[in-house]
């Protein structure tokens, strides 16, 4: 199941023009948003490791998304 | 600011075995989840006007996917 509640996924449709939006269609876009999410905060994680820390900072954000 | 609360996407580095995690890393995570999603979003409702709808389906996700 998506970690991420639908509200605000449904309010990034709205704020990108959609008039009406289907519920499939939020779902399909958060589970989207959720498997990018996920894929970024493993690479990141490794990258934390990688640099011999047990803390995720935003530096290991910012290269995973490179 | 962010749309998206910072509890799930916090939740998705812990998912992804992170043991401590940054404030600025949730939130630079929380920024980067949203800037895919909106650009996502935002070629979902190109897709819903190109094919003659107001209502942005699932089907319109996955093509932006693409």
């Amino acid at each position: 199941m998506s970690e991420l509640p639908k509200a605000p996924v449904g309010r990034l449709l709205k704020n990108a023009g959609a008039q009406r939006i289907s519920g499939d269609a939020v779902e399909l876009l958060s589970e989207a948003i959720e498997d990018y999410g996920a894929n970024l905060a493993s690479r990141a994680n490794d990258l934390a490791h990688h640099a011999g820390r047990k803390t995720v900072k935003a530096s290991d954000i910012k290269l995973a998304m490179q």
